[in-house]
């Protein structure tokens, strides 16, 4: 086994669309296989990469070609990697998504992802299989901007954070919990982390896991800052459930991008961060330099029970953790709060994509209900559950695999709309709804906007925030509404001049999102809920784009399910 | 999803040997996924087979057609299933060893087993792949005689148990540990289990976890018997990690067949069984009738920490469970009891498969040592620890698939001998060795012997038992003997007129077993451990027999590794 490490970083001549500019490929050599890891003090079994919790950040430069080699070496257990927010123009078998532009790499296989970054911008990978990304399996992905190019904003010094939530339940056990018969739902998180560093209470272990509040795992993470001077913080989300609401003490701080895009600076003390979602925020080192700060972000959208996730802004190194009480976030449930948090996101000025000059050519309502197949809780859209197939979507659609057996996939296109008058503010009338793995197929070079439709769960007076992240394109957030979408009246009230550009956008309690994006990447695209466990229970769909412009399918990302049948003429 | 269940019985005529008899296609559907079990009180996460665990048992005619139809519902691991004792003359790709025989089934994936069972007897099935078996992934195979053939005794009942020993932590925590530096031993078991029931001492528990003296599902197994009767008891055993010595209180009884084959019957008090093994016992429920009885079984080989495995030898179904104490073993390391007991078995006279007329064609030394690869423990072959390719070694050598990369196999060849003069009574004097995924090529028609050859562990005056398991053949046992095997002495004391027929054969500590067959049966097959921890860690080879006479491999037992690159010509 050779040692992980940056094994190549060549120049190569890239013709960019305007100029020549120099673009590298940085090439990566990652080990998959479960480790030990206690990043709240409290051991558990994690998927790692050369043996790191969380994995290893990749940073490049947009244009850069990034190449990595993955080698699984989990016994039974195959592997993909999601490059979170890449678009993947061209190559869209290297999206990571298992069985939709991928079969999963087996164990002692190995696959080579190899795509371009397209756009400089705050981004991460996960894993996208099971709910392997709540085993730990995550880390950055930034790309910088080219040399020649000036951001619209200054900074002396840049950190970098994943936000995530903790269970000490293992992976296997949640998902199981979450497919049993009575429902055993994962509960709130045991700790909070910030780059994969938290803190449990030990005193409240009953017995038998070591829970070692001196391991070196567990020791807060730690951001240096110089009295004076502007830092560019990144902040991502890869929560399994919970939405989060970050601050930092004593600071404000003002956004300036999120998910690869540059957006109106909007200066606040405190940011909503969604599962899936990517910000940049300046703030100047400009408190009382003799003493350090909280760095903290705690639960929102659900009555938190979990501590304050926290890390260090560190004025003074020898000073350690401050004394002050934990950053306090506005009220979890005050979603009008939120609602207009997120309506504060515009694109900037000078960074404007315009929409298209016309309206759109395909409207697709998603309905988000919370059901039950036989038994089991599931999310639905427009009463479908979505299940995974044994085959990748890709390939079967390019070469036209029409047998459903052996995880073939299924030939029922799922709804467009759902039915007329449904009541969104009370528990579905019939809780019982269908699985289905069919794929909603989007004709090239067409305007499509996505409605997505919130309701009530199964139980009474509850609707949850759904961060729903769409891949192979970025979209455009037209609007957030409550209530029903009335589309004669409502998409009169749409932002069409700056709408920001986004992969991520989060659908409030009893609400409504428009997004629209316009089909000119083909692919086989997933668009889901990014909340790990909602989307295990079914909370997403597929689109194949342009599946008649699809490129030749590269042979070592088939070979499972109804492909592996499949002998090219 | 169908229910589980049998679905069809056909009646079909097959042509035998000898005449024409029945013979029926038995079939079934069976669905894997995970589920909670509590089989000793304590509740964890198996692999489960229609919701069961154990998976079901298995009962057909010798000549039936047994016909599978798994669906893998596990959401990221894959899965196999072995035919513990089935020959597969002819199927060898049914074998149902992960990246030997097939392609692991991957998740929302199915495969049909397809194959004929040769020979009556007492069997089972289990996974190989990882260490699934020891996630509860295993049930009974019987294959009865035809109706025309009358077995070489009588009984009026019967009854069947695999005994198995129990942790509570998951399957993959085991195996990580097993792969840890520095290494996290298993540990001995919490429990031994009957029928996949046992009882843990829940006042032992430290918290945490439920544990429930009064749930159902950890009652012990019952076996009613009629006073004055004679029972038929099937014993077989899928430890992970212990032999066993199995009793039953105040009965004698007579074992009458081993590993499918018919014995010499031979009367004991109690009986050794080895992982792997299984045995036919004959006993007269003729003790004092106003009472039960338990039979139990106990750890031998290591020194016992576990408390007895029980179940209930019913005479009275009003009185429960014996007040007597647990049956105790012959000390755990009265090895010489041991190997006088494995003597016993011989062929039945009426049964006797002679030995080819002539010596060995070919001999195979296998010095068994444990050593260390990158600090990981590891078990050897002649310095080799065998490592799983993501490739099955059947479908590569059938179709030339040459390539190294994607767990491709590995050109190089595994050594015959080992070094002469190595001092097996001393931990070995260099413990690193090297991995390797190499294969026994064998010839048709030979003569095979195979000369297993204990040593010290790495640990000073410690050698363990090694209980071999061989794929695709019964083996002839030859013999066993201490100290270093000499074949210029020993070939002479070996038994050649009733060796029994075996499909698994111990290795005793500090001892040499020789074991021979001939190699009539095309296939690759493996020959390993049966202790699922040594095997995970190295303690295998495989061997591909007759390769140029190997049949068209299924497309379906392909796709993952190399031979995903592969297209028919």
């Amino acid at each position: 086994m050779r040692e992980p490490q940056l094994l190549v970083a060549a120049l190569v001549l890239l013709a960019a669309t305007s100029s020549l500019v120099y673009a590298k490929v940085v090439e990566y050599e990652w080990v998959v296989d479960y480790a030990w890891a206690a990043p709240d003090c409290v051991e558990k079994q994690v998927i790692s990469i050369n043996g790191e919790f969380p994995g290893p950040n990749i940073r490049s430069v947009a244009g850069d070609t990034v190449r990595v080699h993955v080698i699984n070496r989990m016994p039974t257990e195959a592997v993909v990697i999601h490059w979170h927010g890449m678009l993947q123009t061209g190559t869209p078998w290297e999206d990571g998504a298992a069985y939709v532009s991928q079969c999963p790499i087996d164990p002692e296989d190995e696959y080579t992802y190899d795509f371009v970054t397209e756009n400089a911008g705050t981004y991460f990978w996960h894993g996208h299989y099971g709910m392997q990304r709540a085993a730990g399996f995550y880390g950055q992905l930034i790309v910088d901007p080219p040399e020649n190019f000036t951001e619209p904003f200054k900074y002396d010094g840049e950190h970098s954070i994943v936000l995530n939530d903790w269970w000490h339940a293992s992976m296997i056990d949640q998902q199981l919990g979450l497919f049993s018969v009575p429902f055993r739902w994962v509960r709130e998180p045991q700790s909070l982390l910030i780059e994969g560093r938290g803190r449990y209470n030990c005193s409240l272990m009953a017995g038998g896991r070591a829970c070692n509040a001196t391991r070196e795992s567990c020791k807060l993470h730690v951001m240096p800052v110089e009295a004076g001077k502007t830092y560019r913080l990144r902040i991502a989300s890869v929560a399994s459930l919970g939405s989060f609401n970050f601050i930092l003490e004593g600071h404000n701080f003002t956004v300036v991008e999120a998910d690869g895009h540059y957006v109106e600076p909007v200066t606040m003390s405190d940011i909503d961060v969604y599962s899936g979602e990517s910000y940049s925020v300046l703030f100047t080192a400009n408190a009382d330099c003799s003493r350090n700060y909280w760095a903290g972000f705690n639960v929102r959208g659900r009555d938190p029970k979990t501590p304050t996730g926290l890390a260090v802004l560190q004025y003074v190194n020898t000073s350690g953790e401050p004394s002050t009480c934990a950053p306090v976030s506005p009220r979890w449930n005050d979603y009008a709060y939120s609602v207009a948090k997120a309506r504060q996101y515009l694109a900037r000025k000078e960074f404007i994509v315009p929409l298209p000059q016309r309206g759109p050519d395909r409207q697709i309502f998603l309905l988000n209900t919370q059901n039950r197949v036989n038994g089991r809780l599931k999310w639905a859209l427009n009463n479908v559950s979505f299940v995974p197939t044994a085959t990748p979507a890709l390939a079967a659609l390019k070469y036209n695999i029409t047998v459903e057996a052996h995880g073939g996939l299924s030939s029922a296109t799922p709804p467009d709309y759902f039915q007329e008058g449904y009541d969104i503010m009370k528990p579905p009338p019939y809780p019982e709804t269908v699985q289905g793995s069919g794929v909603y197929e989007l004709k090239g070079d067409q305007v499509v906007d996505i409605i997505l439709q919130n309701a009530c769960s199964l139980t009474a007076k509850v609707s949850e925030v759904h961060p729903w992240h769409l891949h192979g394109h970025d979209f455009w957030i037209l609007g957030y509404g409550d209530g029903v979408f009335n589309a004669s009246k409502d998409y009169a009230s749409l932002n069409y001049y700056n709408p920001p550009l986004r992969n991520t956008a989060p659908l409030f309690p009893f609400g409504w999102t428009v997004l629209r994006f316009v089909t000119d990447n083909p692919g086989v695209w997933p668009f889901h809920c990014h909340i790990e466990s909602h989307f295990h229970m079914g909370m997403g769909v597929i689109f194949a784009e342009s599946v008649d412009k699809l490129p030749e399918v590269p042979t070592d990302t088939m070979g499972c399910g109804a492909i592996k049948f499949y002998r090219s003429p």
